[in-house]
């Protein structure tokens, strides 16, 4: 077949994805450091200065100047890059602080940092779920792609790998009748997360682990969406709800709501042993460069010690939803501070988000499949600390306009009524 | 079985690798920024001053001013983290740039970034061979580990999954004839590396290109351990050879030579497109920070405008193999930057690694299974521009003390000779 049959084959998908109304095209904007969330528009038309609705930054500690300073030191101080593996030079003072610093934020004995969230979901449950044979895994269906690709890299079909048995989502009823159905003796995962991006929900962490000890599962929670933003110093869901304890390995990221970039597990001394020992995305790889590494250290720690981004947050959410229900425009109602427009097409979604960037110098970004399943297309808002009473004003009068003339159930309207 | 039975099974697996004398415990060392290859050693009995000899940032563009201040530059203008994936606000112009200025490094029309070396292989190559049914991927042995995830990732045994089939290290004939023995009509991919990072030899890429021409394969080259080297604008070896267009898809790192963090694959439009659309690996994470963007792109220009790293890196690697012929120090020649000193036993190469920093302030890392084959534990010397002839010379001096007393053959005569 050969390089010419590939790019064909890649021609095609490609087509495809477009005929779908779901090829994207990445928008550039540059974030400004002061004026967060201000982002200036590289190149396009219409605005260049454009207030962004859809950053994972959601507390602003990326701008915030100490963890900037920080950053700034540890760049003078020790370079670019970790120039190794963290076995091969590639371990600073910094990177054992850091994995200090997350596992008393969850209360655990240790924890272990991965260049991403995405890998060290990857990377800690494939490693856990291919160390014995004969595992089984109980994922809830709208587990993020990266606990599926750790589950389905373990998940095989092969003789001995183990199971994926999905539970719907957030359904306790279900899960319990799952696991009451699996053999007693296998080993058991239970794989969740606390606040669902997408849909801004969250799970009951508490029930799932009571599940999970009745029987026989280790509890594997993603907090990817939550840290910083809940608990007392910003553990999470675990940490607000006080069940931290029950949960065996708590994932999180250091780049949404830490504002920097790098992900992490932290569990017990002997699990996270066993990941540092045997993981090989955590082995195979240079380690996080000191200054992402000192960033986030600032982070933490100011998350940890300070309330006042995480109340300013929670009232920032709901004055937003105030004025998109005083003005008409839908919203799903979420027990988190996401805050999803529903809009149900991909070229409708697109539309509206085009718009929004070219006549408003609003950015919202769509959201399609396969990050939400069709017809589940969506605008994605994270309000945070720093957007303010005007921004909210200008997004929602913009909102309802779009959403009004884009509907095609009004366009449908018009038609039958031109006809 | 539940989480104490999962707690013991880590502990019986620390136990295991620990009697084989493989346990790693990590050396926390500062590197600083200005005086490197000299490092902090926060901790620990010894010499604080150490002079590392293991880093992969071979050229020391890490400490690079022009690159350092790039980085706090963007750190200042952007803050600390991207804020988002690829296509939810977390495209900068600052992502776009290095885009194009790694596509037109290896001449190629497009090229798309990761998080890390090890991410753009496994998830590369994971995409492609799940794109369509029945892809053959023939991989050299001492492929990565990187690689083999994203290979072993697709090739699961299911049916219409890809197969893996392995051929003997840098062997022509071997491939040849394994590529013979596959149906002419599966799509086919050869994976292989440039500078094999362990061993230091160099493949021959036209002749593999040639094979894979003749039987319809496309070629993937991992030149992590050659980018910004190798080649008269840090290309790699596919550019020193003149044989980059011959190959379809170039993966790289911008954490070794270039001395930062992130990792890359440059190939035609099509095939870029078609990955930066469909590897979950790249979509569902959050992109690269600005900040690591910004020093790699001053670091990727700096390499391929200047000659005079790449020469200085040679001229010292040059300096070092006299010097161990001169003191009959043992190290395996190799074509390339790397110098292996063959120890082969892991608790011998512990060992000599251990007094090396304790008693000499030298650093290098003892390499034992899995990153080699059991009885072939090294040191894994990495020279460059920043090491002088006085640090050759004590490193020199140590190694032939330690290696001639550590020796388990030297003990064993010694033994002989006492009874
Ligand atoms: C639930 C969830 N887990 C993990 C990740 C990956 O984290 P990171 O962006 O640090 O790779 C994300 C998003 O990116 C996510 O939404
Ligand atoms: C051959 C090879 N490929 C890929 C990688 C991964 O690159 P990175 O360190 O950027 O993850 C490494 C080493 O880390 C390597 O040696």
């Amino acid at each position: 077949m050969g390089t010419t049959g590939f790019e064909q084959h890649c021609r095609r998908t490609l087509a495809d994805i477009q005929a779908q109304g779901r090829y994207r095209r990445f928008t550039a904007l540059a974030r400004d450091g002061v004026r967060y969330p201000h982002y200036d528009r590289a190149s396009g038309s219409g605005p260049r200065d454009i207030v962004v609705w859809s950053s994972n930054d959601y507390l602003g500690m990326g701008v915030d100047p100490d963890v900037v300073e920080a950053g700034i030191a540890a760049l003078r101080d020790h370079g670019a890059g970790a120039g190794g593996t963290r076995n091969i030079a590639g371990t600073s003072p910094l990177h054992d602080a850091l994995e200090a610093e997350l596992a008393a934020l969850h209360g655990k004995e240790a924890a272990l940092l991965f260049v991403s969230g995405y890998v060290s979901n990857q990377a800690s449950l494939q490693t856990i779920l291919t160390s014995m044979p004969g595992w089984i895994c109980f994922s809830d269906e709208k587990n993020h792609a990266s606990m599926i690709a750790g589950i389905k890299g373990a998940a095989n079909g092969r003789p001995g790998a183990a199971r994926c048995v999905i539970f719907a989502h957030n359904d306790l009823a279900d899960l319990e009748a799952k696991l009451a159905a699996a053999p007693a003796d296998a080993p058991k995962m239970i794989a969740f997360e606390s606040v669902y991006s997408m849909d801004g929900d969250i799970a009951d962490i508490g029930a799932i682990c009571r599940l999970a000890k009745r029987y026989g599962a280790i509890t594997y929670l993603d907090e990817v969406h939550a840290v910083g933003l809940y608990g007392a110093t910003g553990g999470g869901v675990s940490e607000r709800d006080g069940v931290a304890g029950e949960v065996d390995l708590i994932e999180g990221t250091l780049a949404k709501g830490f504002g920097c970039h790098g992900g992490y597990v932290a569990a017990s001394a002997a699990i996270i042993d066993f990941l540092r020992s045997t993981a090989s995305g955590f082995i195979f790889t240079t380690s996080l460069p000191p200054a992402v590494v000192a960033a986030a250290l600032a982070s933490v720690r100011a998350v940890r010690a300070q309330n006042h981004r995480r109340e300013h947050l929670f009232e920032r959410v709901a004055a937003l939803r105030a004025r998109l229900d005083a003005a008409g425009v839908p919203h799903l109602p979420t027990p988190s501070h996401i805050v999803p427009i529903p809009v149900g097409d991909a070229e409708r979604v697109a539309e509206i988000s085009r718009r929004l960037l070219d006549e408003f110098g609003i950015y919202a970004t769509p959201i399609n499949y396969p990050t939400v399943p069709r017809g589940q297309e969506r605008l994605r808002l994270t309000p945070g600390p720093r957007h303010s009473d005007a921004m909210m004003d200008a997004l929602v009068a913009a909102l309802s306009e779009l959403m009004a003339e884009a509907s095609p159930a009004r366009r449908q309207r018009d038609d039958v009524e031109a006809a």
